[in-house]
């Protein structure tokens, strides 16, 4: 079971667009994490379709976090890049073959898939548990309160707002 | 993020082989549930090298559980056919680019991988608070205690336990 790789990019920008002053392209954002500018735009156009960010059109365009980081968790970045379905898929195969189970008799899910939705809620809590404020405080606790800002000063840097 | 639809298969037969009084081959299982008996051997070949079942050898051979029902949780299973990798896997980002972090900075995990690894935790620790007995307690409590005896039975049939 593999998350795909887009979340930790999508997480990261995330972040760093909480200390951006203005709209930030997809392009400067691979290039303050030497990530490839394709690939990490479309981790920022997922994001932009589930409505966490939006995209500022015009010269000194970019993107801009929709909502504040209190109100953006973790599952929400992770559900807008890596999809909402549920990790375990129940086939119903207990009511397959010569011993299956009669339909009118599953009226509830299955036992199996029960636990592994458990266990799936159980991520999915501790996801929505955390949000990118709280990621912004963990990077200030490990780096220092001057991490952040210069990481947005670079990312304003040169006309309109970049290079 | 998608499991293995292995999982499924491998659960499925643990909980059958409770009630198995003998030996019972990967094909006889494929048969129970009317899936593919190759994909379905493969499943229980991951059980084997996890410890989880044992091979009997020989003309009355196949699959027994190694372990009591109630000490084999669904981690074991899950983790014995999907791998115990976690599904997040950081590739510290924040080390690269123009304002990465210097390695010397970097003693912590970096509070990303942290989040998501604790996410993952709490998935494991829902997994393995649950048994093959658990799942047996609601065949039965949904099923009737007849269920898996008849499963048992029709698995057990046939000369040398099957046909």
């Amino acid at each position: 079971m593999k998350l795909s790789g887009g979340v930790e990019w999508a997480l990261h920008c995330c972040v760093v667009l909480t200390t951006a002053g203005v709209p930030v392209p997809s392009a400067r954002l691979a290039a303050l994490h030497d990530v490839s500018p394709s690939y990490l735009a479309k981790q920022m156009q997922a994001l932009s379709r589930a409505g966490l960010v939006h995209s500022v059109q015009g010269k000194t365009g970019g993107y801009v976090l929709t909502e504040r980081a209190e109100d953006i968790t973790l599952l929400d970045v992770v559900q807008a890049v890596d999809g909402a379905s549920p990790a375990f898929v129940c086939t119903e195969i207990r009511r397959r073959g010569p011993l299956g189970t009669p339909p009118e008799q599953c009226t509830r899910q299955c036992p199996i898939a029960r636990a592994m939705g458990a266990a799936d809620e159980a991520w999915r809590a501790s996801l929505a548990a955390v949000t990118i404020a709280d990621l912004v405080a963990s990077v200030e606790g490990d780096s220092g309160p001057e991490a952040l800002p210069r990481i947005g000063a670079w990312l304003n840097e040169g006309p309109g707002g970049r290079p």
